[in-house]
């Protein structure tokens, strides 16, 4: 936090979509463990797409890895340790570190960030629409200026059916933040 | 830190005891590097039982992954480099890196957390007491409220033949944080 | 960062050099993706040799990994997620997490810190000079207490031809920092 700025204790939510569009060769489900069900031993990097909470442009992308700590049979799911950072273009981006529950929602550790991010602490709920294609996310941010007004549109509220705008699909001019990442 | 806090700066002290009893299929020893010693390349998943450190409550686990950085011959160990979280149920988790020396005590950062963690900042003292199946952390804990007693408890001093309750290691009700992660 | 400190938000520099001297077997190229072509799947263990910014003394290791994220053809070069620490003996880690470009500068997210870097959060800018044999580093650094002068020294600016003094290549006694992290 930084005590010279206005507000550095303030919460400010950011939402954004992951969204799995199956044109990134992700997630690499690397079977280390051997074993014919999900175990220990098993990783999975990956990087999806990311949209604006109010899905009209493409920010950027997520990236990172998904650690296989435990099959849970029972809740027909899985346990992961996700660290991971979402890239917002020029606006920089944001690291986390937290659980990735396949059947549940979890909240993640932010743990660092760059560019207007520089300084951020906070969390982030991680909201499963469609596994593991869609989701919703909703970041708890502190430590840092007030965020630009263009990551801040009122987020589509998640569902199935919810999808980025056209435009921000094929990321024309005007549907993408600044030099959104790819 | 939180300057609207009454105590953003207060160090507070937690202790766990992380235990690996053997029935988590951990580690997973992935020995990528297709060497006969251990190497740069060999990675090492892991998750294990979390207690606190009065020994009298199951917590959770730890969940994770080490990189082999380096064999040391001369010292008979190995140097790792260790991300992963520690989950304290209802409470929330603490993610940590830095170096696991196989042959003797290091401190990692504390790079961030949730719930009750959320916004923390500090080291963790990470004392082995048998190697890799008993040790024992020291966390100097900022930027969060006072934590509650339930995590607080006086410490067992560590020493080998230390082993949780039997009513924490079955889990019984009562000796178990709310929800303790599994 | 610590209210309590009288320079909290005051930002330090700190400059150092990664030089990898091909004596570690770094960096373990793991081609878990199978594919021809770097593909997302693939991991990259390294641990190189850190320098301070005057290439005066051996200071440490860096240790961690980098996850393929993406080839990116037209660029001819990679995307990686990297996640790893910069070891300085006796005073200390600092971990970081973001994006190595391997085609172009990048700005890491600074997560946590032991040692003198105990609570610290900013960014460092990762400066490739060879790729990937050498590496010039700014680290922007917040929520610390003064750095030690012996970190502090002009940096050497950073060119292909530059290199260690032969006393911190060799560890001379004087040549290294305390305890240099090897």
């Amino acid at each position: 936090s930084n005590p010279a700025s206005t507000t550095p204790t303030k919460v400010q939510q950011l939402h954004v979509y992951e969204i799995n569009e199956r044109d990134r060769g992700s997630p690499a489900y690397l079977r280390l463990s051997q074993k014919t069900v999900n175990s220990l031993g098993d990783l999975v990097p990956f990087s999806n797409k990311v949209y604006t909470g109010d899905l009209k442009k493409r920010a950027g992308i997520t990236a990172g890895i998904c650690i296989l700590i435990k099959n849970e049979a029972e809740k027909k799911g899985d346990r992961y340790e996700a660290i991971y950072s979402f890239y917002l273009g020029d606006y920089g981006h944001i690291a986390v570190q937290g659980p990735y529950l396949t059947y549940e929602d979890t909240e993640l550790a932010v743990t660092g960030g760059s560019g207007v991010f520089e300084g951020v602490y906070g969390h982030v709920k991680l909201h499963q629409i469609i596994f593991p294609f869609k989701l919703f996310y909703t970041f708890h941010l502190k430590g840092i200026p007030d965020l630009p007004a263009e990551l801040l549109g009122k987020p589509v509220p998640p569902a199935i059916e919810v999808e980025p705008t056209p435009a921000a699909k094929s990321c024309e001019a005007g549907a993408t933040l600044p030099n959104f990442t790819n």
